[in-house]
């Protein structure tokens, strides 16, 4: 099996991503946006934007329609699936999403800003029976007892595959219009309190009840960039980056809210353009260094 | 005579001073724009534009016309007028521009990159003979002989003022279309080679001869920021600002292609919006001080 290569992959669907990609693209570097189920929900839910030159008194619904217009017209592809792991290896990136492998060259984080939180104990429990990522570690818990806090609609896929391989799920949606669940599913409609566990993951607090688990998925609109790039300097909730979007990681970039205040859209479209260019640049670089 | 007081005060017109102005409206400061006789030339120039998320495929001439009509709706003024020259005063700025004096406090920089360079020992003799202003030092060559070297059209204005005062005017135009002179002016269609004199102005070389002058006005469309703000940290040719574009003199802030590469509308307009939320915070910060 081919696995498809690419130079730049792009982390997220927002405004900084899309300008990151189009900037990559101008320099002629094969570039994908992997982002969430609609890009971008932040920017279509604001009421009002005049703050963004050249765009007085838009729609955030209608600068998002302009947006994708920009990128349907560079023919950039836009993938609606999650980043599970990513692995460095060399100079490239191994990137694993539903199952399946990509190489790319260089990535650009713009993921946003966390819109969930982590829950008491989740950052503890992690790889101990805490896991992001269904396809990646769903085979560990063949015949086991396994929770599933599902933070979008989108999880109920990966909760499809747990239901094949568990025992019994207990399913904990963090969203309303809940679709059709495996038979012997347990659905929990309250909020998780805390996750139980000191060297190892033993179950999930609800309603002042404990829920004993072998394992327990997080499945998250995006894994935080932290926890999907082992060794990323972080600054509190940011990404540190210098002003040419460089992280500590070479050939990792990030830009917008992910990088800190100010959360406004301009922001985000330059720091994108930046990225996506010092991307193309570091490509371009590596490309003379083997001749 | 009241002399003029806003808060913030945005040099230059292209697109990182119109973000900036906006944001800094946005938060409610008094802002005023001074830039070159058109806003803005080079953006003007560009014959396609198509990595400025959300504008695919517009000329730069309609993409200026966004831009103008985004500021005119916000009511910024925008002053046609060149900065002679910026005095710090406590907590303030003492602005001058054609003879007249604003005060301001908070100062945005984004006048672009150089589009003209220095003549021949131009930086060495700044003070000695060479000014960047004719009304700030014009009264100093009364009956004197003086070069003025006009960069462009408007230079024509102090041109006349400063025919009112010298004995004898030489003028060296590097444009094309020169409007009407004084009758005692002489023109030189040449370019200048090099500025004489060793602690003083001598004079000028065009075409291999000397002019002896005892002034020489350089007239440009902007003065370069090292020399309108004493102090101010410059790498190379970049002024260097931090991630909220601060530079290094408190309450002065800078953004677009003056703050280095990559020269790009994206860019500019991102870090316009972040020097104007930042201008507008320093100041918060103080009336909470004075509280």
């Amino acid at each position: 099996m081919d696995i498809p290569k690419i130079d730049i992959l792009v982390i997220g669907c927002g405004p900084a991503g899309m300008s990151a990609a189009i900037n990559a693209t101008i320099r002629k570097k094969k570039t994908i946006i992997y982002g969430g189920s609609f890009c971008s929900q932040k920017l279509n839910k604001a009421p009002h934007i005049d703050n963004y030159l050249g765009c007085y008194d838009i729609s955030g619904e209608d600068l998002r329609r302009k947006y994708l217009n920009h990128i349907e017209k560079f023919g950039i592809e836009i993938v609606n699936e999650k980043i599970d792991s990513i692995y460095i290896s060399k100079d490239e990136f191994n990137v694993v999403s539903k199952g399946k492998v990509l190489i790319c060259k260089s990535i650009i984080l713009a993921v946003g800003i966390e819109t969930v939180g982590y829950l008491p104990n989740e950052q503890n429990l992690l790889g101990k029976g805490v896991s992001y990522c269904a396809t990646c570690d769903g085979g560990l818990y063949k015949n086991k007892v396994v929770g599933v806090v599902g933070y979008n609609k989108k999880a109920e896929e990966e909760l499809k595959f747990l239901e094949g391989l568990a025992k019994q799920v207990y399913y904990i949606p963090m969203y309303k219009e809940i679709g059709e669940v495996g038979s012997t599913t347990t659905i929990i409609k309250e909020k998780p309190q805390e996750i139980i566990g000191k060297e190892k993951l033993e179950g999930i607090l609800i309603n002042d009840e404990i829920i004993n688990l072998e394992g327990l998925f997080l499945l998250k609109e995006t894994i935080p960039p932290k926890d999907l790039l082992q060794g990323l300097n972080i600054d509190d909730k940011d990404i540190v980056v210098n002003r040419k979007m460089e992280t500590n990681i070479p050939g990792v970039y990030a830009a917008g809210d992910v990088t800190g205040e100010p959360y406004q859209l301009a922001k985000a479209v330059g720091e994108g353009a930046i990225a996506g260019l010092s991307a193309a640049a570091y490509l371009e670089g590596k490309e003379k260094r083997l001749d």
